[in-house]
């Protein structure tokens, strides 16, 4: 827990083809943070496209941005293009110098990787994706929220939601966590036990994970693309 | 269950001062049910700013909207402003009338209230707003989801994903519901059990309850203007 009385300014990165509620179960409760500023920052400060077509505005541009005592990283097939974007991918590494937490959500955990950031830390990522974080030189650890010392790392998609409570209660004590998830009204009735590929009906499960094939692959290219530009050779099993 | 091979057009109702994850987490539901069209309605082309100052943009003005299958009103403190806003009402009331489902999250439920929509009809709301029902006719049922019919209701904010869920279930069968569930890993973990008012410690209730007074007197003012309005008389108890 951060000094209460310390104001903390937190950002999310958003960019085309975010899965848009990465951000926005997050957002629910990172706008709510006691003490806090909370802004949204775009490559550019244009308006930002959703895997589906969800239409946000970034409030500034990451080169507006302040040092962030938190930065928020969500995933989403968009976060491909970010791999390679030494912009973008040098901004998130001078932010995670100074930054106080960093927290990711789904495959935004490949972004990190992707600048370096993943060598030796304990990390999740989506259920497709998970695979592909030896490929960083991360510890993969199958949890929903991993907290590695001050980073927190969320599975897939409404994972965040989770990860952005467990990173409430860090910077401003289980209160504030807790009056954040009762205005959410965060008490879940599933429909069904299918969230996960345990749980999920079988067939269910086959039929996404081959609906999601082409999309892995490209990933797992750029995976090891980007284990050969950090020197990572050990634990990947191609 | 409607006939797979039939195509349905799905709208969100979006507005100034909307509480985001009202849409944002039907969205990634409404976003993914098979043959479909889903696009968010404004009263206005122009950008909206929800209570946090997330700016989302629609996709049309409502009135360009076709008409509906499954109608989506979020909640959020600018839902007052809509209950005395003819124009949307009107188009809400038209809507109504040819859709198949109407699904509200949260303090929409009011907005579909003030449409004179609720006379009769089981439903459920926010937590705060729910002893308002009656003002509407409609008959309170103190559930996460209250299904009537072809109509679903969500209480409270993040409980708008599990009535996502459950309407995808009644209009594509449970196979596609559980596919965009496991898509949105949600096999939620809260940290804290302090989701609902029962649950919350007790002075995070009492503090988020005195946190959100002024708002919820504002409301039952104008459930009163309603009920008067709507000749609605029966168990209303001031």
């Amino acid at each position: 827990m951060i000094d209460p009385s310390r104001h903390v300014n937190i950002g999310s990165l958003i960019f085309d083809g975010i899965d848009q509620i990465d951000l926005t179960g997050p957002f629910e409760v990172l706008a709510r943070i006691p003490n806090s500023t909370y802004r949204l920052y775009g490559k550019t400060d244009g308006m930002i496209r959703d895997l589906k077509g969800l239409r946000i505005s970034p409030d500034a541009a990451i080169a507006e941005a302040p040092q962030l005592d938190v930065l928020h990283i969500p995933g989403g097939f968009g976060q491909e293009a970010l791999m390679d974007d030494e912009e973008v991918l040098g901004w998130i590494r001078r932010q995670a110098e100074g930054a106080q937490s960093i927290f990711s959500v789904c495959t935004g955990a490949l972004v990190l990787g992707a600048a370096g950031l993943l060598k030796g830390r304990r990390a999740t990522t989506h259920w497709a994706s998970f695979h592909l974080l030896p490929y960083f030189g991360a510890i993969p650890v199958d949890e929903r929220v991993v907290v590695d010392g001050n980073w927190v790392f969320a599975a897939g998609v409404t994972a965040g939601i989770d990860g952005a409570l467990r990173l409430a209660a860090e910077l401003r004590g289980d209160a504030a966590a807790q009056g954040i998830q009762l205005h959410m009204v965060y008490a879940p009735e599933p429909p069904f036990d299918a969230g996960t590929p345990a749980s999920a009906p079988p067939e269910v499960f086959a039929a996404m994970r081959e609906s999601v094939r082409a999309v892995t692959t490209q990933r797992e290219a750029t995976a090891r693309r980007v284990a050969e530009r950090l020197g990572i050779t050990a634990a990947v099993s191609p």
